[in-house]
């Protein structure tokens, strides 16, 4: 009953209209992690260096997220990005990319984190993501992917996405995926690919969309007049999502749209601070307050129009 | 118990991917007017050439809409724009406009016009908007823009939303008009302009948000494999939200949020095929049946979560 998630943990270093950070807490599965911890057990398959120090690792603790299965190569340094976002904050522009101890990363997972109910296999190189996949019990199976890996081992990615049972991608990269512009036929495509459960498409500031066999889903993006750093906002939503689903006994599709708005919700307190700042102080009754806020500001009434009861005839 | 429409009645002729047409009936009076039907009794302002023919004016005739303020210039040519779309169908290319006799364009309303309950000044000189505003003795009153006005007149603009309750308008006007990259920050300066009771911001193919004195609404698009010609798909929107609203008694918070619902429906039959074509031929089934669907691919229980219930605790 619970979940692993297998990814990068990292250290960033930011520029921003809003401020500038040397050193954050950062990383695909760490993002994930802290995110879903307030749902289920987490566990994290990674890699660092000796450079990470206690004050990281209480982030995790603080969380109950069990590290057993985060290497620590001595002597090695951490994953470390640089980026810089502009005023527009959409886009974020890479200036330094050191992959450190993660270039030789060999995802080595325990029993515990093979026998986790859910997996989730975020964005590293896909013939890792498989591996770690086949060597998995999970009865739900989820993964990220990115442009780079498209662009330069696409057959890779879809091997990858054949073997599980939901992508979780941003909306660019269905299109690329799928070599489709119109976002439905890309998904429907996608999801024929790996014979999915369930496509998540992410549209950042424009919300998301949720497809399945049967059905489809789609919810606007949490309100938010400022966003000071989206940095990890699509792991946060994974991690949402995922760790929601962990939580509930059955994975249906009722199960799965309230997924998408705790992911959405969670996404929506990652952006307003600097890195894992924010969710690290998140407290249960504010993500239902701001779950309960979404459900006011996306529903309406089903009163269909009759010209009988109609004002103007 | 009525509405009222001032705007571009016009041919247009068009190039797409899908097709290419010479001459449609369009213009944004007309796509509003159209989709208004289903809901109320419409009665349009505007001016054609003595080249609209008895097909341009039974398309009116059959949904009932009241042509009696379209002036009709003898000798004249009707308002034509040609414009082609490539293939991601989001920008229109212009490649010619003639505005003929919308050039000396002068709104004249007769009484009944002037005595309509709702007003839509659509997409036409902000001057003319607020004359016709000032003559009419409507309850609610919305417009649009655009970025053209936006650019050259932003004053005359700005003491048109002064004298409106609602501004209907995209997310790239929303942002010009503000001079806000941010959307929501954007839209709470616009409501401040005007003292507006209401602000529609159309996001094109990710939907679409209201925003009220005290509440936030905001829904995804309708769900669209191919769009065959978006052009009138924003006045289709407007008429069916301010169509919807003429139909109720009275103009509330619910009102409003099913309104942007049936605007999405509208606009989202518009597309489908040339012109006016699949909206002219629409029944009211067909408009509630897409209703329904949109709630169900909107709708998510609100179940909070809770450690106790939780499958993994």
């Amino acid at each position: 009953m619970s979940l692993t998630v297998v990814g990068s943990v990292a250290f960033d270093a930011l520029e921003t209209p809003f401020g500038k950070r040397d050193k954050l807490l950062g990383g695909a599965g760490t993002h994930f992690a802290l995110s879903a911890s307030f749902f289920t057990d987490v566990r994290v398959i990674g890699v660092v260096g000796s450079d990470f120090t206690e004050n990281e690792w209480q982030v995790f603790k603080r969380h109950n997220i069990n590290t057993d299965d985060v290497e620590v190569v001595k002597g090695g340094k951490t994953f470390f990005w640089r980026g810089r976002y502009d005023y527009d904050l959409n886009t974020a522009h890479t200036l330094e990319t050191q992959l450190n101890v993660f270039e030789t990363f060999e995802p080595k997972p325990s029993e515990e984190s093979k026998n986790a109910r859910l997996l989730f296999l975020a964005n590293i190189l896909p013939m890792l993501q498989k591996q770690v996949r086949e060597q998995s019990e999970a009865e739900f199976v989820a993964m990220d992917t990115m442009n780079f890996w498209i662009d330069s081992m696409k057959d890779a990615v879809i091997e990858t996405i054949q073997v599980v049972d939901c992508v979780i991608i941003n909306d660019a990269e269905a299109r690329q995926l799928a070599d489709e512009p119109n976002i439905h036929k890309a998904a429907k495509k996608i999801m024929e690919i790996g014979d999915l459960r369930a496509l998540v498409i992410k549209r950042g500031e424009y919300g998301a969309a949720l497809f399945t066999k049967d059905n489809y889903f789609a919810i606007p993006a949490f309100p938010l007049e400022s966003v000071f750093d989206p940095t990890g906002a699509g792991d946060t939503f994974a991690g949402g999502f995922m760790g929601y689903l962990a939580s509930q006994v059955e994975i249906t599709e009722d199960a799965l749209r309230r997924a998408m708005v705790y992911g959405t919700v969670m996404a929506s307190f990652n952006v307003e601070e600097f890195g894992t700042e924010r969710v690290d102080r998140l407290t249960q009754d504010e993500i239902n307050e701001r779950f309960r806020h979404f459900k006011r500001i996306t529903h309406f009434e089903e009163i269909p129009f009759e010209q009988s009861n109609s004002a103007s005839k």
